[in-house]
């Protein structure tokens, strides 16, 4: 990562640190609310949004509000993946899973309420305009609920077992991991709002990322470092789930990954001249080398 | 109920039953979402938007998703709250409960969505100006959140086997049950907005219906009737959890009843005779009344 990649992480792991505050209800669930948020996260969509404002030439800070939510949105979603009725994963980069410190019932609502608090930030953030606020809670909601995230994560869990093809994996994934990524960059063109063109092209160039990042986790899961990953390899085969590894294999699976990084190289390509895209150019390198 | 009411109540159940269709991804995750909708609520919080509205001489049509979304989350929380990590409750209002029927994992995932669903259809909501939606999202997210809704389960769940005290037991209702209820009354006031002096004095009479509703529900676990429930009672005395019966006796849970419903008429007195206030009157009758 580079220097300005790394300021932008501090800024977002230092505002999530104040995001979540106790109230006079003097429970902990504030504190398990902070710990999944703290747990070492990426921060991969959170950077995309600023950094998808930065290339459009924008004031980063517009859009800070906005890319916690979309942190909280994914962090409660880990937190309810993990829970013995869905994944059971007792660890998650590195550290105990919520419901392993905290208790399920108190995870379920560390999860329920940290959704609930993405809505209310972007909605009460004084430095959007009313009418970009409602685009981004419209873009958000859709991208996280039935239609996005959750389904794809049902679709996801009905498939264990079960022998799909590439096409259906695809149409999960673009719900399940695809929806957010594709949300953190437009996000940034609902605040910045680029001409059409410029719109199309992110709007592709975010669909490749999120493709990218699901094959990449695929392969991590059969030939990554359980160190470096921070939890066990190999549970896609223990779950017996298809993957872009199963269905492809490694070098197919791989073939793949170069694939969608050319298609969104090329699409960054149309931004140019007028905007320097060398930030996102190096978000399509990282999808490809990240080691966890 | 009156016509009028039972005309409200055909329209919101009408509505509900269209709220959440089926998305291409092909699973039963909205059929699940549905079946918890349908699952015969009294709709006492979206009749309260409409009934409001009614009062205040507005279109009741500008607050019905508004009042959608508010049941959706009412009907999310009462999903996650009937898991076998929280009440694990097989049976809520005669029906099987939604895990009981869809499995844990797809119970958890449906509250998930449907509490993203409200956020969706106000955002979405094309008879709102962008300012008034901005307020509705901000005021249901802050009453069902870590601060509202969700943390005053949590302060529930941790009162089981505790001795607490009447300040103690009415600080969890105001969050648990009476922030939405307080929603409900609050949110036809942002769409309506009446004077200041009107506007407090809705507020008050929310929040003495918070407390109405909460003495009954303890009245009813004692001495209500099974059948007409559609739950057991008893099951506050078998989780070992202070309520108003426990705190207060019998007779002096319905003398705070009667009370609470004195200090929320005197309150409507506020607004007549500028308002007909007999709709909201008669929900005070209501919650006095109600054997379920």
């Amino acid at each position: 990562m580079n220097q300005q990649m790394t300021e932008y992480i501090n800024l977002i792991n230092t505002r999530l640190q104040k995001a979540v505050n106790d109230t006079p209800l003097n429970t902990n669930l504030e504190e398990s609310m902070r710990y999944s948020l703290d747990a070492g996260g990426k921060r991969l969509r959170p950077l995309l949004v600023l950094l998808t404002l930065h290339t459009l030439n924008e004031d980063v800070y517009q859009g800070v509000e906005t890319a916690l939510a979309l942190e909280m949105i994914h962090t409660y979603s880990l937190i309810h993946d993990d829970l013995p009725a869905m994944d059971n994963d007792d660890y998650r980069r590195g550290k105990l899973t919520n419901h392993k410190v905290y208790g399920e019932w108190k995870a379920i609502l560390a999860g329920d309420a940290l959704l609930t608090k993405a809505f209310e930030i972007i909605s009460t953030d004084s430095k959007l305009a009313p009418e970009t606020k409602v685009q981004l809670l419209a873009r958000l909601s859709q991208a996280s609920g039935h239609r996005g995230m959750v389904g794809g994560q049902v679709l996801d869990m009905q498939s264990e077992n079960a022998d799909i093809d590439l096409e259906t994996l695809q149409q999960i994934h673009r719900a399940k991991t695809g929806a957010l990524l594709k949300f953190a960059v437009m996000a940034a063109v609902d605040i910045a709002q680029p001409t059409t063109e410029i719109a199309q092209a992110l709007e592709a160039y975010s669909e490749h990322l999120g493709l990218m990042f699901q094959i990449k986790d695929d392969l991590l899961d059969v030939y990554g470092d359980q160190d470096k990953l921070g939890k066990a390899v190999g549970s896609d085969v223990t779950n017996h789930k298809s993957t872009y590894v199963s269905l492809l294999g490694k070098e197919g699976a791989e073939e793949k990954l170069q694939y969608e990084a050319d298609s969104a190289y090329r699409n960054l390509e149309i931004l140019q001249p007028q905007y320097d895209t060398s930030h996102l150019n190096e978000i399509i390198q990282l999808f490809i080398q990240r080691d966890h």
